[in-house]
């Protein structure tokens, strides 16, 4: 409890369906059409051609759910029928003004570089297909926020993404076979996919495929039990064991080594002496 | 670009000074409410007092922002200057109900276990500080994004959130010796910022106190260098890698000790049938 406050409330936001307008077309916007497109995002964008950016005009270029205005921002009219605004443009006063309208209609907006005029951050990003992963320094550093992405980046476990992807899929087809909300039946579902999920490797998890779920429903959720991946014929977690175990092996097998190569040196030496 | 698509829009949401409904006691609940209190908004709680978690009582105990109503939600006049509207109850249908409300007010809302009536999802996260960070799978698989956050954590370096607070203070006090936004001094101060950042350990920044804050601003950013934290009287980075290096030696030492060891024995053996 004792650094409750000082922070933000950290959001998935939900942008499926949803109308995003975009205002400015330069190197930070570029950014902000990725951000929104990849959450499936309705995109109206407002910039003048003459500044747009290289990565903004792929996106246009591309086959992307885009409406582009080769202008500037025109008023009130603009923001009509539109669920959430980004603004990143040099001029300071066109931005407050549009910031201005947004709140007046209760529009969430992000002025790039004016924090008193952002509803909310954004901060330094990793994505692995539904995993996806914020950095925030609430605004302290930027860069420290850059330092640590990478250092998580590092230490994500192989095919996290893809072990995700397979068990939101395992998920969807246990719920096929297993129907109903909340009750007993939700909580034996729930627990039986948190014993999958901690039995299993996330490396072997990115291994199921269409049969091994199957497999895995039949001998597993319908015997209560959760099977090996050797069970199902994939590859085990021994095997992943052994290969960890083997390094130490060898540390064990370099020593032991040394030790065979003194040994003989010292013995070839003094034989050689006794000559 | 492959992965543009089915993602959610990461976002830190600004609380402060906003006015936050959460509607529900319960375990979920008590967790929203510690959510948006360490963001510093302003919370009601709606919810029976039968029905109210430890946590959440303890939440109504402390010295908190919070007005409480012992009762059930009422309608649309609870909503009536609120910011944002979070609810944990086993009532589908009133949820549904609250939901509509909102929507039609446009003040986004997240109904705990009903995902087309969130505007917004949370996710696993992590807080030290002013460092905060959040895992999400998009809805696939709450454990994994469990699994992964235990593993983010580990692999934090220490002391980042302390780190991020020091050099937040510095960025700051830079800012009252050279003020100015954007321009060319925008651009050496900012180039300055992650040149300190870059070339100090993230423990070696945790360790700025006001005292070193002055000299790294006096003998750093006046000169234009960025000094060593050993200049500034601090531990240095050679340290911290000279203890690394140690380890590697350590390995050396082992090795070389069992060739030692090794050719001592085979020596002494040969000596003693010799005699």
């Amino acid at each position: 409890m004792s650094h409750l406050g000082g922070g933000s409330l950290l959001l998935a936001w939900q942008l499926k369906g949803k109308h995003v307008l975009i205002v400015g077309g330069g190197d930070v916007a570029s950014g902000r059409i990725e951000s929104v497109l990849a959450a499936d995002a309705r995109v109206t964008l407002i910039s003048p051609s003459n500044g747009l950016h290289t990565l903004t005009k792929s996106f246009l270029d591309g086959p992307y759910n885009i409406t582009y205005h080769d202008r500037l921002f025109g008023g009130v009219e603009d923001l009509a029928d539109v669920d959430l605004v980004l603004t990143a443009i040099d001029d300071v006063a066109q931005s407050r003004v549009i910031c201005c309208l947004c709140r007046e209609l209760k529009i969430p907006v992000n002025v790039a570089d004016i924090p008193e005029s952002c509803d909310f951050y954004f901060g330094s990003q990793i994505r692995d297909g539904p995993l996806q992963i914020m950095i925030s320094t609430n605004g302290n550093s930027p860069k420290l926020a850059n330092i640590i992405r990478k250092k998580v980046e590092q230490s994500l476990p192989e095919h996290a993404g893809d072990a995700i992807t397979r068990v939101g899929e395992l998920r969807v087809k246990l719920k096929e076979r297993a129907p109903g909300v909340g009750g007993a039946i939700g909580k034996r579902r729930m627990r039986w996919m948190i014993d999958v999920c901690t039995s299993w490797e996330m490396e072997e998890l990115a291994l199921l495929d269409d049969q091994m779920i199957r497999r895995l429903l039949d001998d597993g959720w319908e015997k209560n039990v959760v099977p090996s991946p050797g069970e199902l014929g994939a590859r085990s977690s021994r095997q992943v064991y052994e290969a960890k175990l083997n390094l130490t092996t060898a540390g064990v097998l370099v020593t032991t080594l040394s030790f065979v190569a003194g040994a003989t040196c010292a013995g070839l030496l003094l034989l050689v002496r006794r000559r």
